[in-house]
């Protein structure tokens, strides 16, 4: 390995240039600029390294797949996404985001930090490997999606039918920030996500509310008293069977649990107004956060809220829920039982989904597991943060699920990467730990025996 | 009587051409247009007919005053008001609203209804008495706002400070439409009406509801679970006290309801949408819109309502909502009980009030009431409605509360007169039947002893 450390410090300057070439390529998925080129620019990138590379189509933006096998040894899938979110107010990024510029030892530009910089540091090191040796220690396939930042909505089905294909021992990836204290992490899962939108359409027309508003049906107090029903004021849902197939905590996640650093206070700065809480317990905060579902209200709206007042009952009133998901809950399920809720106390209304995703859970007991957080360990100096799940949704269910195969996360990029934001970057010195890192989990992967 | 009655009938085509001269003044009180010079317009209108009249200031917009007393004789009060709604969508009038038009016999025009047609019955009806004897049986007096469709926020003020001036035996006028059956209707009062803003400035910024869903408090389901603690789903208010100064109903206004027709299925008519009820049994409903206060969410926001999804914890969440006062309700103690609920529930929300007016009603039992009865019946050769309360609000409080004075108001216009609509229109039968109505009024007034 050291030789192999070496050559990744060595080429640092290659490594940067590389990401700049990336980072150059536009590959924005919600309008679909540049995201052709970009897939082939990864797979001249990935053939360059000596990979079996190409471009694959899929419903919507192509996924990029490469592979290379040495037989006889375990396979690591490196999973990722090549495409990038929309670049927003341009005023607002002190370079333009498609022109990286490199400042105080972070690259900026839209995609460094999520996702291409990241899934970079495999294919380097990768390379890293085949420079060295010639060879590599374990097989490696990558899958690239090209749509993560719209919702990877044909990635579900794309895995599907190429199962084969796609078959390995074990998913790995990086993307978001290493945990805020500075210290390495690593991720298990996430939790999966049910969008539902209740309609209660009541009214041709806005009602004159003196005139009508003691007779007439008023969907926002009926919405009001369907919603009481849903979820009671101390948090917990009430939708029946909502909770039946939260996967209880494990001993070991338990464990890892009291040592995760969680400071409630700074957790809610700049989202909280000073002096209002809430006031959490760290490891019931934790445990709500990674191993419970949620049901939210992202939006609610009747009749008139401007300036002033207009004297109406409305016509008609939404709700838009998301709900986040637990292992081992199913989406479609949950859906299934809030039409039923719904159906049972304001038949009236309307249930309609929009988009989901499974949960994702890896099991921190399995070899694999506790070699990958050895392998961050080793490749860190410093005992990484264990993080059971976290708390937002991404696609990892299609290797968990699907596929079948223990999937893990260890985010490189600088808590402050501005993802989604104006002046995207990435830390290179960051980015160069990541591709050690990297290296050092191939490395643990083609020495792992017990699978 | 009768040589009044001939005078109106003779007069018909100059009483039409006054109002098309009052028409044709524009007075959009909420933006001021050409208020003013309607004000003086009515004083020479009303100085021609041979009253003392003139254009008093308000806080706001003028009222106008006129008066002519019968020294020894009762004295009634004729309110109206000048001013008119914007006119809205031009294209959607057939006929320039400033510019009246006849058409099927009926004058188009803003403020045709609503209320300038109406109020100029009463100064033709003076007319006709001096016209045809020289001088009137009883005092009147005319109290003409400027404002009442902006809400009459100073006509309180001005009557508290002009309460000598203003001083009668009973307040008449004539607003709205009459009985859809075709018949007139005599009504006795209105619900008052308080708007209540209820705010929920949770959190400093919409938060990711993945990152943050699980651990901060989200103010749409706050205020769900506030709402729900206001108005259970029966429609009963649970704010205490809320209900504890309604007025019983009296035995005689038991014995109208009986006489009022009231088709549930046509009221609903262009409401809700066809075979949707809601079912209600005649005297419960008519009991619900006249003695009932109501509490109406009129507008209900959070977060993203638009299409697609915004995975949110919402910031902020808003619920505003309009209250009709039956008699004895005072909309400040409303105020303050919902205040001091919302301070018990959710002491984070912000309460804060917009319009308010106070209910009115006058006794059914009074002779002067039964009198005025009479007089519709015998102008019209029909039993009247009779109406103990209008389920809306107007500032008829001014009269009965404020200058203590029984106050009846009987509509003339036609049940499609598109008030607040494009192609306002009054049908011109109607209006010169109003004109009697008020002559027969008048000489009801003049002769009746039991003060």
């Amino acid at each position: 390995m050291d030789k192999v450390i070496s050559w990744i410090d060595e080429t640092r300057e290659q490594s940067i240039e590389k990401l700049a070439r990336l980072i150059s390529q536009p590959s924005v998925s919600s309008t679909g600029e540049g995201v052709e080129e970009c897939a082939q620019l990864l797979v001249e990138m990935l053939t360059e390294v000596g990979l079996d590379a190409k471009v694959m189509p899929t419903k919507g933006l192509p996924a990029v797949y490469a592979e290379r096998i040495a037989p006889g040894t375990p396979t690591v899938i490196f999973y990722g996404h090549y495409d990038v979110q929309p670049v927003g107010d341009l005023s607002l990024w002190e370079t333009p985001p498609f022109e990286p510029d490199i400042r105080n030892g972070r690259m900026y530009g839209r995609g460094t930090g999520d996702n291409k910089g990241q899934l970079l540091t495999h294919i380097i090191a990768v390379d890293a490997f085949l420079k060295t040796y010639g060879e590599l220690p374990c097989s490696v396939k990558f899958l690239l999606d090209g749509e993560e930042e719209s919702g990877s909505p044909n990635l579900g089905d794309f895995v599907e039918e190429n199962k084969e294909l796609l078959k390995a021992d074990v998913c790995y990836f990086a993307d978001g920030p290493i945990h805020y204290s500075g210290r390495p992490q690593v991720v298990f899962g996430c939790r999966g996500i049910i969008d539902v939108e209740i309609v209660l359409d009541e009214n041709i027309r806005d009602c004159h509310s003196g005139h009508y508003g003691a007779l007439i049906p008023n969907p926002a107090w009926r919405l009001v008293h369907l919603l009481k029903t849903m979820k009671d004021a101390g948090g917990k849902v009430l939708v029946e069977g909502f909770y039946d197939k939260v996967r209880p905590i494990t001993p070991a996640e338990e464990e890892v649990l009291k040592h995760i650093p969680f400071d409630v206070e700074s957790y809610f700065e700049g989202v909280r107004y000073p002096g209002t809480g809430p006031e959490w317990d760290r490891i019931e905060a934790l445990k709500a956060h990674m191993f419970q579902p949620t049901m939210t209200i992202t939006g609610l709206g009747s009749g008139y809220t401007g300036e002033g007042v207009a004297t109406i009952v409305p016509a008609k009133a939404v709700c838009k829920i998301d709900m986040r998901l637990v292992a081992d809950q199913d989406p479609d399920e949950i859906f299934e039982l809030i039409e039923k809720h719904v159906k049972k106390h304001l038949p009236e209304a309307k249930v309609s989904g929009h988009g989901k995703m499974y949960p994702s859970r890896t099991e921190l007991e399995l070899p694999i597991s506790q070699a990958i957080i050895g392998a961050v360990k080793r490749a860190w100096g410093v005992d990484p943060v264990v993080v059971p799940s976290s708390g937002a949704s991404c696609p990892e269910y299609v290797f968990t699920q699907i596929l079948e195969m223990p999937t893990i996360s260890v985010p490189y990029a600088n808590p402050d990467e501005n993802n989604h934001a104006p002046n995207e970057n990435f830390d290179l010195d960051l980015f160069i730990q990541g591709i050690k890192t990297t290296a050092h989990v191939i490395d643990t992967i083609a020495k792992h025996e017990e699978w």
